[in-house]
């Protein structure tokens, strides 16, 4: 059971294959943007899902603020494909990183996070190579135990050590609370704020996170924009999550069975190289759109395993399948491109530009 | 506690970075070269671990008769790269494919595998448009349930049918045993040989797998050759399989503390996106060479989160630590390029030039 677009990727293209559909795409951002707007957030996508200035242009070109980055080498590409308000929302650390984000303050306008005193000493440095003022948010932990600080005070003694620091502005507060934590928030938002007030400064900018917390925009009171990334394709967590249908999934993995020893199993070509080793908490890796029952359990480096036990229809050796990665992000991250379509046509190749930038 | 060459590699080049100690690839080289030339043993490295043209032709120099791998994109980058004998060890299906290893085989010597009538069927295609005989080999399974035939009867009928091919020549047997299946393997292969000579065929390959199989090295009566792949860099995997020890381990991932929010807890600049989801197995997700009681034990992908309640020595913010990963090569494919060390100088950046062949 092959269908017509999945034959025509293989000949004309090959498997395994990332497929983006085009017209999801546009809906997805149209969707996004139209819930950020009703919330009165601006939306700032995370581009770690797509990693393609093409595809920020067009968040941006719908209405979105700005952009937000994980990585400073996912900046550099964006700037150089003519993005200018970029959020780098992660702790650098080094000359050989103030040396790049000087070079890029100097020809775009960037933010960067911090959420602690080594970070902020570092960033003055940065600032003077690009000789203008490098605006810093205080990253805050509110419940994911990641990066950020513990406590509204630290807040405060944080942005006292911007405010004395040559070259750095005070811009805000940058959050990512879990699904659940957003009362938790608003009580460490609240707190932050009146200190932040003795200190008289006013955070320009208080950001938000997360696509499934899509369901949660606006409900800080206070917060002035969010950061979606997943959103633009969506993928079986989001699904789970309650915040997309499969009709929304925009990305799919295209690829051929290639073996099939015995009955009850079989083999794909695409394995932990192409869909990764992240589950995302699912079961399984995938969900194959043609054959929903069959369980891709496990992986080698090109070889995904599927469990057909519970599977009334198997599929054949050589039958192209789709599938719905679990956390469609890291799985963007493992190629150079991907395939762009609508309807049954290829439309286009798109090379993820941003893709691989370990630093 | 950063070491000299940490804290350069940060400043000169920047984290996370993968650091290879050519002393200690070269030594690893030669030690599995030998192991495979005292077995009576030609080796056929599997490159999918460095995936460096570079580094293929080391192994070929010292000895090595070929080079074995598993993506027809990572052949063509090998063959382009002057290698002249190349094992595809896969089920290549499709015209698409077809096309690309016709023009590899015009170009190259190159043998493919197939363990069912349907990639059979198709291989002549390929030899057709090269104008010269394709050998293919037959992948046999014996125990890993992977790919590969699984009795003796199937592999004298698909050399039946490879005899009856237009373009295609029987080359011989691909296994892959369990660490502690080789009797079951030579039960396997005793069958299916005496079977082929009855079709008045003599398998020239007799082709075994696995950098944790170096210890089996030789033990199947009538193989002809080994294809390791992990022993030229290892990782934490292959020390726990007993075949390597941390001295043995030559590619690093050196990444940066960027926060450390409570006491018993820090964040590395190295997530799943530089070290992968990919467990192997182990607990937590690879050794801190300065700190071997942390334990990594959750990754965003751009975060990798610290455990540090059992360590009595703890990384300040801004320490640049060595991480042995789990599983090598999957690591090495996250990244374009590796810095390339002896002793304490950096001494060049080395491609990773099959990266990410998907296809």
């Amino acid at each position: 059971m092959t269908s017509p677009l999945a034959a025509k990727i293989a000949r004309e293209y090959g498997t395994p294959a990332l497929v983006i559909d085009m017209d999801r795409v546009e809906r997805n951002i149209a969707r996004v943007q139209k819930i950020c707007d009703d919330a009165g957030v601006a939306n700032r996508p995370h581009i770690k899902t797509h990693k393609s200035p093409f595809l920020a242009q067009l968040q941006i070109k719908v209405g979105a603020k700005g952009i937000t980055c994980q990585k400073l080498g996912e900046a550099e590409v964006m700037a150089e494909g003519g993005i200018d308000d970029i959020l780098i929302s992660y702790n650098l650390i080094g000359d050989e990183k103030m040396a790049r984000l000087g070079a890029l303050l100097a020809k775009t306008n960037v933010t960067v996070a911090a959420d602690n005193p080594v970070v902020i000493a570092g960033l003055p440095a940065a600032a003077a190579a690009a000789g203008r003022a490098l605006p810093v948010v205080i990253e805050c932990d509110t419940g994911r135990k990641r990066a950020g600080v513990e406590t509204p005070a630290e807040v405060i003694a944080l942005a006292g050590q911007i405010l004395s620091a040559p070259g750095l502005s005070f811009a805000g507060l940058l959050m990512y609370p879990t699904e659940t934590g957003w009362s938790e928030a608003q009580r460490f938002y609240d707190e932050a704020l009146a200190g932040l007030r003795q200190l008289g400064l006013d955070p320009a900018i208080v950001s938000t996170g997360g696509s499934p917390n899509l369901k949660n925009v606006g409900k800080l009171k206070g917060a002035t924009e969010h950061r979606p990334g997943t959103y633009i394709y969506n993928d079986r967590m989001q699904v789970a999550a309650g915040v997309a249908t499969w009709d929304d999934c925009a990305l799919h993995v295209y690829s051929t069975v290639v073996s099939h020893a015995a009955p009850d199993r079989g083999i794909l070509d695409a394995g932990s190289k192409t869909l990764t080793a992240d589950t995302g908490g699912l079961d399984g890796y995938g969900l194959i759109l043609e054959h929903p029952e069959a369980r891709i359990a496990r992986f080698a480096e090109e070889h995904g395993f599927l469990d057909l036990t519970k599977s009334n229809t198997r599929p054949a050796v050589g039958d192209v399948v789709r599938i719905v990665p679990n956390h469609v992000c890291v799985v963007v991250n493992m190629s150079d491109e991907v395939v762009m379509v609508r309807g049954d046509e290829i439309v286009g190749i798109l090379p993820v530009a941003a893709r691989g930038k370990l630093r």
